[in-house]
């Protein structure tokens, strides 16, 4: 079509049209693997597996159709860019970066890594299972290769790992990230050792008891409400591995695990995902039905799921308000207990093997190690068949521990398998962004423990929608971070906040 | 594409992936609907709708596209046609009729309609609310004159009406339901006089209890295991208006309702609605991604599920096996009961102003009311102007009964607001089929009682999987009642089943 401005508002609203056809294939999609996730009867998978593939495969056309492009084409023009407002810029430039990434790669060569990544992600089952690296090796060499030869069609900036970095955490580095993981490990070692040293350890006996699965539940329920979850615009459900899904802003679902012999597990699972949610239901209505409704990043929404989890749920305000009602949900299990016991035993700090179960400090140096690892195997320095030996030396350097077996080393996560490469760091991302948040929402809410202390978490969660989660990926995540804090990230604050915290647990 | 032999292969294996898209989108959005009427959170529906929007517009512009048109020209060019084998045959011409009926509506004929049944669903709401029928005439009458434009597109032989008819039971006549729908009448009016006039009532007060809702559904899960309801292929939910919904074969849905002061009602609720279900889990693999998996018509359908509900679920051989196990899931709540009591209770006919609260003698004669309406309004004997007044009167006619108000009375029931005239005959055509079957079965399987007195009812569920359900829409209504009976539809089999059974319990 002619780049005219007479066509415009057709033009406009053709594609406004064409984005929220493609959302509703997505949110489709994420329907299917909601049911799929929670519940869907098991012989029904093999061809709710077809729906899915048509489905996706439908709105990958979509996303690199002629169409879609001569609307890029159209709206890239100065002519007609000059006259978009910054959203419709936006949502151009987020659908442009999605086209030319796809567009690069041969069609049969996507073909061949997704039934690659298929395949890959079975293998590792087993090979986890079995505690086999061998049998996983190919795959993930093949995996890595392939991803290398997409980078050189992506195109890079320095480090081949940045392109990778870039999907999950647009505009993050290798230079980034060696800064603030060097600065965070630096005080993290010492401050680990220093926490293993002490005498003062919690007490985590009363944790060790069996905890009604309906009390669990129903205990969830009531803190997801205390945190501003809106029912009416989500719904609480089991699976195995918990998760949230936001649908469209007025349907984000969160899903748990209550495991009878845990009474934190399901709790901070669910305040966690509680997070996600909070993030996803409070995005602006004009973003719905277009590709900027949803997190700006993994590692933003990281930062609010930890934000609930660590930050307010795992703090001594929090408990000196809810442990009251801790003891009267599980009426004998808590008697004499202090909100004190409570709360150290919570935040007890101790290296392990699985990042899944690390505690707020150890989690960062297991995510170093996996950022290590996959910053070397991009730059060539390290080499696939060496990963069991590279992860068991790194373990012991960052955390003093070695694995037993690849199944609880090497083998644990499931992200290597389907290509996930660059997708560890928002974890610990997360962590520093929830720091430096917090530390700006206590200078602008005043008494922040306060609030927490008096169940007061509805300011809290609507400063966060306001400065935060409205946006929707409208603000990239160095935009958001320098708008809301007034600097870029920082890691110090996350080592001040565990510092401080530690430092009064274990009395160091 | 030219008509030739050579790419016959190439052709059949596209038709067959242009197919199976089309189910995978009719798949997605059978989740969707069971999704939203299982919990979705209502602040998300207004964007879900949507998403039902596109897939729906999408597989209906599927159906109807020019691709499918020349598909249909080359397979049902002669050359070709004598090459398929039954099934594909069926599957052309099933396409070829869809094809076909919505080909002959002018587009912008078909979006009007749309949007008048849409806001005529909601306009009947109201008005049953109100029992308001001026409100709603408007609509109906638009909706009752549309429907004899499309009559006229689409051609009809004798009776304008059997063109509709055909539609939920595919070659149904005014000329056939005259003739059945009069047997039955001939017979049932009579039986209900004597009913009526019989002095050995049930008492129905021992089902006039509080029943726990846990206990509800602890007892439909079981007595859906016991007929052989596969919970690897489905599952139960909670629902308002409850409802089976088969998504493949391999998941197959049902829902109920229970409430606390009605034992029955979610029980044979849930044996109603898992008779459905036993049909579409059972249909055979073959058919999977077909137009053919579903099915054959409402009709056979509905057989199925009354067969379950009422010649099993209501008959003395059901209770003598499954009422002790009630007693045992009631503790305290049936002492004293008798087997005979329970049945009794359980089988009281009387006539109502209410079709889905009706018994099975007089729920008959509630859409013969239907029919006889549906019937005049299509040959214009009888104005929409009229229904209020008609409706009272075959109420009394047919019932004995009149109703107070219109929301009780012809604005009962969802289906005319919808536009969907020519379904209500199912119901009663359901029962028919389902004695029908019942005659055949006791014949072929020997002792029917015996097996149902024993809780031995897979044997049951196998025969008639073997005989009606693997066949989904492969075979016609009539072909299945033929094949199976040896005889094409015969109402008598409905009314000694019912007088058997009535002239028992009523003693006459």
């Amino acid at each position: 079509m002619p780049v005219t401005t007479a066509n415009l508002e057709t033009n406009r609203s053709e594609f406004k049209q064409y984005l929220k056809k493609m959302k509703s294939y997505e949110e489709a999609v994420g329907l299917i693997y909601w049911d799929m996730r929670t519940g869907a009867p098991k012989k029904g998978i093999a061809q709710r597996s077809e729906v899915v593939g048509e489905l996706s495969g439908e709105l990958f056309k979509m996303s690199v159709s002629e169409r879609m492009g001569s609307f890029l084409d159209y709206f890239t023009d100065p002519q007609i860019d000059s006259q978009l407002d910054a959203t419709e810029r936006k949502i151009v430039s987020e659908c442009k970066k999605e086209y030319d990434r796809s567009k690069k790669i041969p069609p049969e060569k996507y073909q061949e890594y997704v039934v690659l990544t298929s395949q890959s992600e079975s293998a590792w089952e087993d090979a986890k299972h079995n505690a086999d690296f061998a049998s996983f090796q190919p795959y993930l060499e093949k995996i890595v290769a392939m991803n290398l030869e997409f980078i050189d069609l992506w195109g890079y900036e320095g480090h081949k790992y940045n392109t990778l970095l870039d999907m999950y955490e647009p505009g993050m580095t290798v230079e980034k990230l060696d800064q603030v993981f060097g600065a965070l490990r630096e005080k993290a070692v010492p401050l680990l050792a220093a926490i293993e040293a002490s005498s003062h350890k919690p007490d985590t006996s009363l944790l060790k008891q069996q905890f009604d699965i309906a009390k669990q539940k129903k205990f969830s329920l009531y803190i997801l409400e205390q945190m501003g979850y809106d029912f009416e615009a989500g719904r609480l459900d089991e699976t195995v591995h918990p998760f949230a899904t936001g649908l469209n802003p007025g349907d984000v679902r969160i899903t748990t695990r209550y495991l009878p012999d845990d009474v934190n597990s399901a709790l901070f699972g669910t305040i966690h995902e509680g997070g996600h949610a909070l993030y996803e239901q409070n995005i602006s209505a004009d973003l719905i039905g277009t590709p900027l409704c949803t997190g700006t990043s993994m590692g933003i929404h990281e930062s609010q799921s930890r934000f609930w989890e660590n930050m307010i749920g795992r703090s001594r305000p929090f408990w000196s308000r809810y442990f009251g009602d801790l003891q009267r949900n599980y009426p004998g299990q808590f008697d004499g207990a202090t909100v004190e016991q409570f709360y150290r035993a919570t935040n007890e700090v101790k290296p392990s093997l699985i990042r899944i179960e690390a505690d707020e400090l150890t989690y960062n140096l297991h995510i170093m190690v996996r950022y290590e690892i996959e910053k070397a195997l991009f730059s060539g320095a390290v080499k696939v068949a060496d990963l069991p030996e590279v992860w068991n030396e790194k373990y012991k350097e960052y955390l003093g521990v070695t694995p037993s077996h690849n199944g609880e080393g090497v083998l644990q996560d499931v992200h290597w398998s389907g290509g996930a490469f660059g997708y560890f760091p928002s974890y610990a991302l997360g962590n520093m962004y929830a720091a430096q948040f917090m530390r700006t929402i206590k200078r602008e809410l005043g008494d922040f423990d306060g609030l927490v202390a008096a169940g007061n978490l509805i300011p809290i969660k609507n400063w966060l929608a306001d400065k935060i989660y409205r946006y929707g990926k409208l603000l990239t995540p160095s935009e958001i971070v320098t708008q809301v804090t007034g600097e870029e990230l920082n890691p110090d604050y996350l080592m001040a906040y565990l510092t401080d915290k530690y430092a009064d647990i274990y009395k160091l």
